[in-house]
């Protein structure tokens, strides 16, 4: 198959256990992916490289990290430099929501699925295991879709732009099963809110624990590496 | 009267016409403006200076200059140096168009708000006088709302995010003169999609010539600088 004939979408990859199924899925549904990561001053920058180790793992045509000053908005611990938080001091770091994250990021893949012509775009975004942040909702995502279709040039024109959240309804466990029947690895991936620079997770903040338990309850081995 | 008492807003301030008029109209319908500005790889860097004047004139108590690659995605003749930016007005959406370019805006001046606890964001997008591009349309701005209003912690919890984009019906002839009662200088403002490091307009782009045609329609002395 001519790799242009696929139709091209946009996947936004953190680098985390949900993107990289997401995107394992996009291959799989037959599209030609364009990786897109930012790096917007967030403290977990072991997740940036676990992105670039899964888009050259997977070969991916294209993945661009884009840098932004969303940092400068202040309003989460993720993000804010005011708060100097040793890299020891995991069990101290607030794991907090990050204001209109994925609202920017999906609005930034808008822009580029524009210039590449891509009607698709997927995003990991889950409902089930997630840690409340109203941008993660089935509403959410459709109400952005919808707004789409009229941001861009090819809404206007009569086409389609399909904001693809594939996990959205599933449980982390049904993520994992699903993952791995894709064969996923796992170990590429960093979830941990406060990862050191090796990508070793902490076993005790929100992330950690809601992947954990998501292998666990799938009953598949857990190739998550701790410090 | 206190100004710790008065509504808080998001101004998106781009140093052009429209939204010096839009911040004129916040102020005085009684909100404390918080100004955004972009740095995204924009030719007409003229305008970031402009927007830094007319935030020390307002004595804004805050305005900040956001930073980030818009241009590493390419697309659009005001962003992308390989493409020229046209002097005559084209039919369809222009090549000057940026993609989702208003979208990013929104979405980063909402999580701004969220920060700031400001339910309303001002925008001088206009449906009118303008330049072809989807995301300027009253529809779009709607749709944008009610997608703000799910995505946020403030919209979860009962309250409510306004996109004002007081100017998307008017023209710019009735734009001018509004600004010109509310007591705005123009002649602190660039348009021009070309303008020089003085900024100093060319006449000839778009920008420039519906401005021109806004003072002329309006009756109003035109203060633009031209090279």
């Amino acid at each position: 198959m001519n790799l242009s004939e696929k139709p091209k979408a946009v996947i936004l990859l953190s680098g985390g256990l949900d993107s990289i199924t997401a995107l394992a899925l996009a291959r799989k549904q037959g599209f030609e992916c364009h990786a897109l990561s930012f790096d917007y001053g967030q403290r977990h920058n072991a997740e940036l490289v676990a992105a670039r180790r899964i888009a050259a793992h997977y070969g991916l045509i294209e993945h661009r990290i884009m840098q932004f000053g969303l940092g400068s908005i202040g309003g989460s611990a993720l993000t804010d430099e005011s708060i100097d938080v040793p890299e020891e001091a995991a069990e101290g770091i607030p794991v907090t929501y990050v204001p209109a994250r994925n609202t920017v990021f999906l609005a930034l893949a808008l822009g580029w699925a524009e210039v590449l012509e891509a009607h698709d775009i997927f995003v990991g975004v889950n409902a089930v295991d997630f840690s409340g942040y109203p941008d993660c909702r089935p509403e959410y995502i459709k109400a952005f879709q919808t707004m789409a279709n009229l941001a861009t040039r090819v809404g206007v024109e009569g086409g389609v732009i399909r904001i693809n959240a594939p996990l959205i309804q599933m449980s982390k466990a049904e993520i994992v099963r699903m993952g791995t029947e894709l064969a996923v690895d796992y170990s590429m991936t960093v979830s941990c809110y406060a990862a050191d620079s090796e990508g070793r997770g902490c076993r005790s903040c929100d992330a950690c624990r809601l992947r954990s338990e998501g292998f666990q309850s799938a009953g598949i081995h857990d190739p998550t590496r701790y410090r």
